[in-house]
C-alpha cells in the first residue's frame, strides 16, 4: 500500500458538556445557522478529499437523534464519561485498514476541508504527528493561583493550537494506552503523543478553524457564515 | 488627594502599519462599521467615567486627519519610528495631575467602557500594575525555528493578556526609561514593568475587547458591532 493509499479516519469526541458556553443544550449540538456545530463540522471533514471515515463519540442518551442527524456515513458511538474514554471506544470502531487517524474537535464547526486535507496529507508524507497551529494575537503570561503574573514566556515561540490533529494510527493507539490512569483530564492528543517521545510537527491553521468556546464565539461562527465565501476561500495564515 | 479623585489618563500608540491586516491604510484608520477602528477605540476610552484625559500617538503624516477625526478633547502626538517611542512621547505630554496612565491598543476598537474603568479603578486601589486577561481557548505548544513541538506549557497557567494595561505613572514612567535601547521591540508595557521588579496583577479581560489583528477579525468586529447590545452589556469572562 503506497502512502496515498492509506486510508484515514478522523473522530470526533462530543460527548462534552460544553458548560461556559450555556443554552442548555450538548456544546455539539448548539445551533449555528440553524444546524446543529456538529453536524457543519462533520460536513467539512466528509468534504475532505482524504477522509475515509469518521466516527462521532456522543452523548450516551442521544446516539440515536446524533446518528440520524449526520446521515448512514458516519459512525456514532456512545461516549464515555471523560473524552479520553470518547477516543479509546472510537479508536477501537476503526475500520483494520485505517492507517492514519485525525481527532477533531465538533466544536471547531468552520474547519476548511483544505485544512483536514493538508494534516491527512502530511500524515501520509510520513510524519508520525502533526497538529495545525496559529501564531497568537495576544502576548501570554503565566500567572499564579493568586492571578499574579510570573513570566512573559516569548511570544515567537508559542502556537495556538487547533484542530484536527493528525497521527499515525499505532502512535495515536500507543499515546491512548500509555496514558491509563493518569492525573488530569486528556484534552490535548499531542501532549499524549509527546510524553511518547515521538515528534510532533506544526503546519500553519485556519482562522477559520477557530473553537467555539464562548458566546461570542458564536457571534463570530454566524458572521463567517453568512459571508461564507470568505471561509470557503481557505485561507490560512 | 484621595484615590478616587486621582486622575487617570491614556495613552493610545497608533502610528503603526498592521501590515497584517492589509487594506493599504494604516491599521488603526481601518473602517469598522463605516468609522475608522481609532474612532471606535476612543469613543469607548471617552466613554469610560474615570478617564480624564486622552493621548493619541498617530503616524506622523496623518495628525491633523486623526486630530480632525477625534475631536477637541483629544490630544494627538506624532508617533515614533516604534511603538516605544510613541508611547514616551505621549507620556511627556501627559497633564502634571495624571497619576494612573493606561495604555491601549487601538486595534481593540470595542473594548467596553466598563473594562477601561475596572483597570482604573484597579491601580486607583492601589495596584502598580493591572492587566486585563482571558483564560486560553485553544492548547498552547512552545515550538522551535523548525515548528517541532518543544513542549506543552501547562494551560491552567497561562492567561491571553488585553489592553487597556494600567499603572501608577511613576511606574510606568521608570519601566518606560529604564528600557533604553534593549534589543526587541517593545509590545508588552506590563512586560517592561515586570522587569523592574515590579508586581503586575490580573483582573478579568472581556472577550468584546479582542484585537483585530487578522482580516476575520475584521468580520468578527462587524458582527458584534450589528449586535452592539451584546457588547453594550458589558460580559466580561
Amino acid at each position: 500500500m503506497t502512502a496515498s493509499q492509506a486510508r484515514v479516519a478522523v473522530v470526533v469526541p462530543a460527548a462534552g458538556r460544553g458548560e461556559r458556553l450555556g443554552g442548555g443544550v450538548p456544546k455539539a449540538l448548539r445551533p449555528l445557522g440553524g444546524r446543529p456545530m456538529l453536524v457543519h463540522a462533520v460536513q467539512s471533514l466528509a468534504t475532505a478529499e482524504l477522509v475515509s471515515q469518521i466516527v462521532v463519540a456522543a452523548p450516551p442518551t442521544l446516539v440515536e437523534v446524533v446518528s440520524r442527524l449526520l446521515g448512514p456515513d458516519v459512525r456514532v458511538l456512545p461516549g464515555g464519561a471523560e473524552r479520553i474514554d470518547s477516543v479509546r471506544g472510537a479508536l477501537r470502531a476503526l475500520d483494520d485498514d485505517i492507517r492514519v487517524v485525525l481527532v477533531h474537535d465538533a466544536a471547531r464547526p468552520l474547519t476548511p476541508p483544505s485544512l483536514v486535507d493538508a494534516v491527512a496529507r502530511a500524515v501520509l508524507g510520513g510524519l508520525p504527528a502533526v497538529i495545525p497551529v496559529l501564531t497568537l494575537a495576544d502576548t501570554v503570561k503565566e500567572v499564579d493561583a493568586d492571578g499574579r503574573v510570573l513570566r512573559t514566556p516569548p511570544r515567537g515561540g508559542l502556537r495556538a493550537v487547533q484542530t484536527p490533529q493528525g497521527f499515525r494510527r499505532e502512535v495515536l493507539e500507543a499515546a491512548y494506552t500509555s496514558s491509563d490512569g493518569d492525573g488530569p483530564a486528556v484534552t490535548d492528543d499531542a501532549g499524549l503523543v509527546e510524553r511518547l517521545g515521538v515528534p510532533v510537527a506544526t503546519i500553519p491553521g485556519s482562522d477559520e478553524a477557530f473553537k467555539v468556546t464562548r458566546p461570542a464565539d458564536l457571534v463570530f461562527a454566524e458572521a463567517l457564515l453568512t459571508r461564507r465565501p470568505l471561509a470557503e476561500s481557505g485561507r490560512t495564515s
